[in-house]
């Protein structure tokens, strides 16, 4: 692509970095910011690099933060002594965007995989069963990934929680709402035969 | 979506209102720059902010400059007195990166469309008119959409430069390299019949 102005080219550039942004679609996106208002692309920058100087990560669950503790570890009306562990920040937003869950996170970084290099020692594992000692936490409940990191994942963390008084449990798999059966994958098909429910309970849940 | 950090929100709300950008790749797009090292973003965000306070447009062909004339028709390389005829930047910066054409632009800013409210009081078209007038013009070419609003803009500005000594041409219409004929449109397809070219320059065009 030929650019007759360095600033233009730059700046498609800068947005051509982004993941899954190629060069027409970040001269498609700069060209827009150049049809606003200048204030529009004052406030975009603004806000970029206000939130990547200013945000934090919670002190105790490792989620983003706009304080030291985030808003929902600070938040009483939770539940503090039920904990949802997730590798990311994007699965905090998945089960906030649910509301269904009152208790409170733990973002652990990642999972456990040796060939992408990740080991127990590079998440936040520790700091988990730190807070399930001091914290009175009565269930902990993983929403890892559904492959073999994650169950290594849980089966490594369940171990270091043995001998502390906490029901570990984990979400539910099986077919998705408006899955086809016959899509589905045969792990997942079979599990979801042995973890068959109650159709009262299923029932009750619509 | 749920976020537990204002930061984050306001952020993705700014992603967001990019064209084609939903929140999930709005959210996408800054979990990455929250990856990365806290400069990427400043740079990111400076170079949006630069780029739309510095920028101008050429007061002559109107396509985006670095100076009040761009770098294409302050360049004494090309030909001075030719005039590809486009709608928007985008236009110039597809046929620059062919590197088939030597001559300057003239970015009209749109194409006549009653149907959307725009007149040819709204282009640069009198500017047209005037750069051939007084800057010595040999050629314009016409490389607008290849529809009716196309058609339409030629044929007005082609009328206000009649008694100018100056030749009109358009790009060609055909079918496009690597396309199917059985594909193409019945327009398409008449008009590269009836514009057919000798075995000879088609061959030394290759």
């Amino acid at each position: 692509m030929q650019f007759s102005s360095v600033l233009l080219e730059t700046a498609v550039n800068e947005f051509a970095k982004l993941p899954g942004i190629g060069r027409k679609t970040a001269l498609r996106l700069v060209l827009h910011l150049l049809r606003q208002d200048p204030s529009a692309a004052q406030g975009f920058g603004e806000t970029v690099m206000k939130m990547r100087q200013e945000i934090r990560f919670c002190q105790r669950c490792h989620n983003v933060a706009d304080a030291d503790i985030c808003s929902i570890c600070s938040n009483s009306m939770r539940r503090q002594d039920m904990i949802c562990v997730v590798e990311t920040i994007r699965d905090v937003i998945a089960i906030e965007s649910t509301q269904q869950f009152s208790g409170t996170y733990h973002v652990l970084g990642g999972i456990i995989s040796p060939l992408d290099g990740i080991g127990p020692e590079q998440l936040f594992i520790d700091s988990l069963v730190d807070r399930v000692q001091k914290e009175g936490v009565t269930e902990i409940i993983f929403a890892l990934s559904p492959n073999i990191q994650g169950d290594t994942t849980i089966y490594y963390i369940q171990k270091k929680l043995a001998s502390l008084p906490v029901k570990v449990t984990t979400i539910s798999r099986g077919i998705s709402f408006g899955g086809e059966l016959e899509y589905a994958d045969e792990m997942t098909l079979a599990r979801s035969i042995s973890n068959r429910l109650p159709v009262e309970s299923y029932v009750s849940h619509r």
